[in-house]
């Protein structure tokens, strides 16, 4: 098309777009648009035709016909908080935005039966505070909290700190409303805990950073809301021995271990220097450290009382060398304050690499010691600051640059870093992305590291779902 | 192709399969044959060229590409349980069924990292004995657990009685091997909580009944073993109150309700007539009763103690009218032998016409004044006997015969009673097959009731992943 006639064609379609969102709906102007366009900290910066934000499932199909008809990319985007680049338009600047923040409206809320019915543009704090007055949890909780939206949670597969005892995002979605590629309506809304009626289409696109569609609602799980909570920090001396504890942990509460995450002695050491009210609980030293969580919906059901014989069972075989169970709601939010504020520590420190890895649980102690020798090898003085979800085989293997290094030599490194941890990652049948996705960032490491067979299955699956390719493209996997 | 030339091509591929799996892995003679060509029930009686029975994931690959180089459709079987004709061939007599029995190995129990390693045709029984073994539950559980097989249970996504807790066979499936349609080999086993790298392909075999694709191998998760379990009979002069009890049930347990199973007033008049061993606990008769079970791993959790901070609780809100909590062993097996022996009680009492339906749990109640009403109208003096996983919203809506009535001009009406309850069940959002699948039995009936769209989707896929229409064809969706 000569650019003349694109430029018409554009035109033509903005107004159309216009038309069906309103004037508030659709942004044009560069300076409106920028917010949209770029993602969080700094690693994408796009161009637009447009960033359209429809306020019902009626006008997100019309706009993605419109789009459709007129041979334009969209991008759907949530709250704008993905790390992978799958929620920004490219550099070329010839997609159109789907923003799905005035999808605003929580439908329904149903604590008899367990259930939210919500649209895709709910800020997941919002849905977890509906959820707590009606007596319930929605227990998906991540450091984004305030910002995300439910779809973008939903499209990501979003993980978070309590995936353990709850599971994914995934596990959490009942039913779906999908806009697919052509504009159509899929009505997946089913709130059922069985349905065996073909195939699970709402697993393609949980997980699909919208690329087979744009998800417009959901109904999500509720489940019943915790009434007590107990936090303790345990010290390692061996990290061999994390995983037996976390088993110990999960059948002496009784499957009750709501957070089971791992800190190193140098997270430690930059958490107390860097960050306000926060204390290292222990007299000694240890070289790894578990915050462990047990919750119940139970009003009596002594968690203290289990933490103790869990904590003696675990002392008695040698798999902790100390514990420090909160005493107060203060000190178990210190904690928490000591693993959460661990990125920001970080940044103190200097330049950061960083992987969001998972392997089998038994194997992370394994992990730890061949990424860390391996790193160490390729940069000496290199200060590996590994923390996360052990409770579920996800290390955020964090390498912090070493001591007085130049902070724009050392990132130059990320490849050469990245490929040593993924190496080792694949080696170990784990995941190179184990809850932020694939997105624009590793579109070509999946291809590196998946077999042929797989990548083939997702072009298929692709193909079938979006065949003209217009739902964010270049994203998860390309045609 | 005329018939002389398909029959020396058959017998070419004959030759070549037995080439591949060995004497004992094939069998042509009718009479051998039989036992793997009919539904249990005797409702579908199919014919088949051969029944091959490869011993390894090498043997299926190689069996899968030469039926495809053929053009020969293969039919995946396991232990041959099914209830909706997916586990056998046509009338017509020119597939081939692929049973897994051979691939019978566990291949590693992990018990630290909660997970097992087993190949498709392992018994469930098998695998629920190793992980006991291991102190572990792998807790789905289901009426044919003796004799059906994991590689069944993941293709059609079993339910049984323990999904409340842990959800349907989907929940439990970490990764799978599957032999793709054309013969290549997807090794997708990953033993990961979290993996977000791409589509989630594993969730199209998982209930995708064989028709995707052939699973050979996957990892289960485990979970902690149960040390304490309570249960107890709680009788229901209102069924509207049910979506209740459960819910304070699972708020007042700490989440460890394990089964929540509906009986209803002829369901426990039948099963005392009929069922040795079994009598009704209460003094006066109820309208519902519903077995309740708490499980916990936690060796000090005071289940009896939780449970009877429930039944008080439920009393005082006049949510149930009476209630026995089993006070041996051996009560609590009576109990479940009154639950589990009803199909084997409704057998004394003449036909049965089943339905195997779901809506959401809150709606059960209106679901089931409904649907009685409607047949009540259409038969007088058909029996209803409801019964099931009411915590999964999923109710066995099976129909006693009237009294006196002929059987089969009874049994002639199946299809007229499908469509009076089905009808019910899609105006309430419900699911016209919760856990059985749709097989050969239901692959109208989803035709008539799904929105067209999802159809089409599910054509898509099944193009995409079987382009050849070979794998289980005329099974849960047409091409």
């Amino acid at each position: 098309m000569s650019e003349l006639l694109e430029q018409a064609v554009t035109a033509e379609l903005i107004d159309s777009l216009r038309a069906v969102v309103g004037d508030k709906g659709i942004l044009v102007d560069a300076g409106d648009m920028a917010p949209f366009l770029a993602e969080e900290r700094g690693l994408f910066v796009g161009k637009a035709l447009a960033v359209v934000k429809p306020a019902s499932t009626a006008e997100v199909a019309e706009v993605v016909r419109l789009c459709a008809d007129a041979g334009v990319p969209l991008v759907p985007q949530g709250g704008n908080t993905g790390l992978v680049g799958g929620n920004v338009p490219f550099e070329h600047g010839r997609e159109i935005v789907l923003n799905t923040s005035r999808l605003n409206r929580i439908r329904a809320v149903d604590p008899v039966n367990f259930t939210m019915t919500v649209e895709a543009g709910v800020v997941l704090e919002t849905i977890q505070h509906a959820a707590s007055e009606a007596g319930c949890l929605f227990p998906l909780a991540l450091g984004a909290q305030g910002s995300c939206q439910i779809g973008g949670n939903i499209s990501s597969n979003a993980g978070g700190v309590n995936v353990l005892k709850y599971g994914n995002t995934r596990e959490l979605v009942l039913g779906l409303e999908v806009v697919l590629p052509d504009g159509t309506i899929w009505n997946g809304m089913k709130a059922l805990g069985k349905d065996n009626t073909g195939y699970a289409l709402k697993h393609l696109f949980i997980g699909g950073e919208g690329t087979l569609g744009i998800i417009t609602a959901a109904v999500l799980k509720l489940f019943p809301k915790p009434v007590e909570q107990q936090t303790a920090l345990c010290a390692l001396d061996d990290i061999a021995a994390v995983t037996k504890v976390l088993s110990r942990a999960r059948a002496l509460s009784g499957d009750a271990v709501t957070a089971f995450e791992l800190i190193g002695r140098f997270g430690m050491e930059i958490a107390v220097k860097h960050l306000d009210g926060v204390s290292d609980p222990f007299e000694a030293p240890h070289p790894w450290y578990v915050l462990v969580e047990f919750s119940s919906s139970r009003p009596d059901s002594d968690l203290r009382g289990a933490f103790e014989t869990f904590l003696e069972a675990a002392f008695e075989e040698g798999l902790i060398a100390d514990a420090v169970v909160a005493e107060s709601l203060d000190q178990g939010k210190m904690f928490w304050r000591l693993r959460e504020g661990l990125p920001e520590a970080q940044k103190h420190e200097g330049a950061s690499i960083k992987h969001d890895v998972a392997v089998p649980i038994s194997r992370v102690p394994e992990f730890l010691d061949r990424a860390t020798a391996a790193v160490e090898a390729a940069l000496p003085g290199i200060r590996p600051c590994p923390f996360g979800h052990v409770g579920d085989g996800n290390i955020h293997y964090n390498l912090t640059q070493p001591e007085g290094m130049d902070k724009a030599e050392y990132l130059a490194l990320w490849e050469d870093m990245n490929r040593i941890v993924h190496d080792i990652i694949v080696d170990m049948e784990g995941s190179i992305s184990a809850e932020h996705g694939v997105g624009r960032l590793k579109v070509d490491e999946i291809v590196h590291y998946k077999q042929p067979v797989e990548i083939d299955l997702m072009r298929r699956i692709k193909q079938a779902l979006d065949p003209k390719g217009l739902m964010n493209p270049g994203k998860v996997v390309r045609l």
